[in-house]
């Protein structure tokens, strides 16, 4: 029994086709024609399986293959299809169509699970359109969801409006909640977004977590003064005071950050951004990233001493805000290790590494044993239509997901 | 003969409160109603003492106070009545309002010179209106000006229009040019804007020169990447590499230039500028500026050798582009050693400086012999409402200014 990576490969360009645009470039945004035409043509390929595809009240696509125990926990794959603006081909929709690929490949070769399996399409990971992700495994899990009917994109279309056509209703998002118990497990093969993998040539990544992200927004107040008549002497310039900051920030990380912590200054606005003014005030957002929450608060701290040292070295005046936290999420110990132990029997090079990017296995940690199968980015490119994995990688991929239902399949949840 | 600060001070109040506007601001923006306003009234000040104003094609308000040989070329003082929104009371204005108390005091006095003295109120020498400033003094120095009857304002209003309804045609604007030997000379009082005067406790400087300034438009391009999946290791970051560009620009200049060299980076543009994404590209603008060319040639060698260093050893590209470049204006000799000797016969203490900030004067430089006289600005304040000068250093850049129109009046200019 084995995969068939022709057939995967097929069904990814097929799938990225369907976000083709009329500017050359190739995006699913949630919720748009391009994702319906996406999803409607995954649907198609269960429906010749026999299969029937429902979609859940937060607009999650599931298909269920019964298994020989009807009553147990569904062991549950997939992924999400839509995708960020001038998206790559394997973000997501590897999940999605592995999920597939595996559905077909026990039917074909005649093997029944005793579990239910269940392969997922995720709603709106992105999070792009209107501000906030993760939409549909959110709902799965019961979070209280940042969302509402009045909701903006980018057009001034509402949320309401675009979950209606959609088929959905904002206020019965909740319903897509499910119990505990509903799930054996839930599973995950996706692209690694990084290139640690591609790096080490390492086929396979075991994901032993999902950092955690802690993002402040950083003011400094210097003054804002003529840039010809002030002598360097007398400048309190902000943007002199925020520069030497951010060039400390990678320095700091190596000092008493681990391989996989990291630290990004990525946006910035100069107050009042003139070339013949001294800047009078730097805002900035910076994020914090590590498997560890100890770890995320040791390099703060580090990083806001670093800021209050050149501030007041400086006589400038700073204020270094939190403004959202989420907590690093592990995956099921139990569930890991049946993935560790299916990449040993099948003989494939793995690594076991940390995921610094989100994914909706990130909130299926929350309620659900989870674990993620990662492999290799060329050139650690993400978000991006040069977003490349090579075919046997894909195929490996597919390969440990399917060995890894099979070796879960076989085991007991451990209470 | 002595000047009457107290009608000086309740002049540059009563011009001040011409510019209220309904927010609570203060702005005499070029061509607005406000400046209007301003020159209706310092007008009238003339006419009450008998001068007829004239405004030349250029829109400069010119007074002339006819000496004992009206043949002689006329010594000319004055400065613009125009402000940058929400400016403050000093800058231009007191440059006006001096020569109108030299007039009144000369009057008064029953003391007539023997060159003609021309009060003139130059206009748009912010330039914020239309982005090119200094047209007044330009026009008058034959400059080819960079304007058209289609340049927009910031309310889509053409210059043509705006210009029209002020009286004047952007066609003839070059018919304010006058010839070299129409001038004895031109002198200009103005606050710093700098706080060299006002931390050395110096009532007055004696400009030597106005800085130069080059312009430039750095770009440098990293990669753009998931600052979550991106190990520190492999990241090429923009942000990065222009923060450490930039924390270097005053330790460069502290080391090549001197006490009134000056560099500043006053923008800076992210893109993508997003909290979870590596800056992929940085764009933003320096200057430097000095008194003397060739300085600022060094430390522009120094600095475009410090960033390329940067970048080679960060993997990124980088782009040094000058974009504008105005030379150093130095003062005319014998004008500035009549300034000089004017204010050593005061009895009052002074400093040679140059100007970092552009003036009138900068243009004047090129066609006539020009002298500047500085008075302090409290902590180095300007374009601001928060300027301030004391009436005491008011009072005596009003005498020197006086003082040194009497010399020069004795003199004859060297050819």
């Amino acid at each position: 029994m084995d995969i068939n990576l022709e057939r995967v490969l097929s069904r990814l360009e097929d799938l990225y086709q369907c976000g083709a645009q009329d500017d050359g470039t190739y995006t699913r945004m949630a919720y748009s024609p391009e994702d319906v035409k996406g999803r409607e043509r995954f649907k198609g390929y269960f429906r010749k399986l026999g299969l029937k595809p429902r979609m859940d009240e937060a607009g999650n696509l599931i298909v269920r293959l019964e298994g020989e125990h009807p009553n147990l926990p569904a062991i549950v794959t997939g992924s999400h299809l839509d995708t960020v603006p001038d998206g790559g081909k394997y973000d997501g929709v590897l999940g999605c169509v592995a999920g597939l690929e595996v559905c077909e490949t026990l039917i074909e070769s005649g093997r029944r699970l005793k579990h239910p399996l269940e392969v997922v399409v995720f709603t709106d990971e992105e999070g792009f359109r209107f501000g906030s992700g993760l939409l549909g495994s959110g709902a799965m899990c019961g979070e209280e969801l940042p969302i509402s009917e009045a909701d903006e994109d980018m057009y001034g279309m509402t949320r309401g409006e675009v979950m209606k056509a959609y088929g959905l209703d904002v206020a019965t998002v909740p319903g897509a909640e499910r119990k505990k118990d509903s799930m054996h497990c839930f599973l995950e093969l996706h692209v690694e977004q990084g290139a640690s993998l591609y790096k080490s040539r390492t086929p396979i990544g075991v994901v032993s977590s999902i950092a955690g992200v802690s993002r402040y927004e950083i003011v400094i107040k210097g003054e804002a003064n003529h840039a010809g008549s002030t002598v360097m002497a007398d400048r309190r310039d902000a943007l002199v005071a925020a520069s030497r900051f951010i060039a400390a920030v990678p320095q700091i990380v190596k000092e008493h950050g681990n391989a996989y912590t990291v630290a990004t200054v990525g946006t910035m606005k100069v107050v009042p951004n003139s070339v013949n003014v001294i800047p009078g005030t730097c805002t900035f957002h910076l994020e914090i990233r590590d498997q560890d929450g100890k770890m995320i608060e040791r390099i703060e701290k580090k990083l806001k001493a670093q800021l209050e040292h050149i501030c007041k070295e400086m006589a400038e005046e700073c204020s270094f805000e939190r403004f959202s936290y989420h907590e690093p999420a592990p995956m099921a110990e139990w569930v890991r290790d049946s993935i560790e132990a299916s990449v040993q029997e099948l003989g494939i090079g793995y690594r076991v590494l940390p995921s610094g990017a989100f994914h909706d296995s990130l909130i299926m940690t929350s309620r659900f044993p989870t674990g993620m199968i990662f492999v290799p980015s060329v050139d650690g490119i993400s978000h991006s239509r040069y977003e490349f994995t090579e075919g046997e990688d894909i195929g490996q991929g597919c390969r440990v997901l399917l060995e890894t239902i099979l070796k879960v399949d076989n085991m007991d949840a451990p209470c």
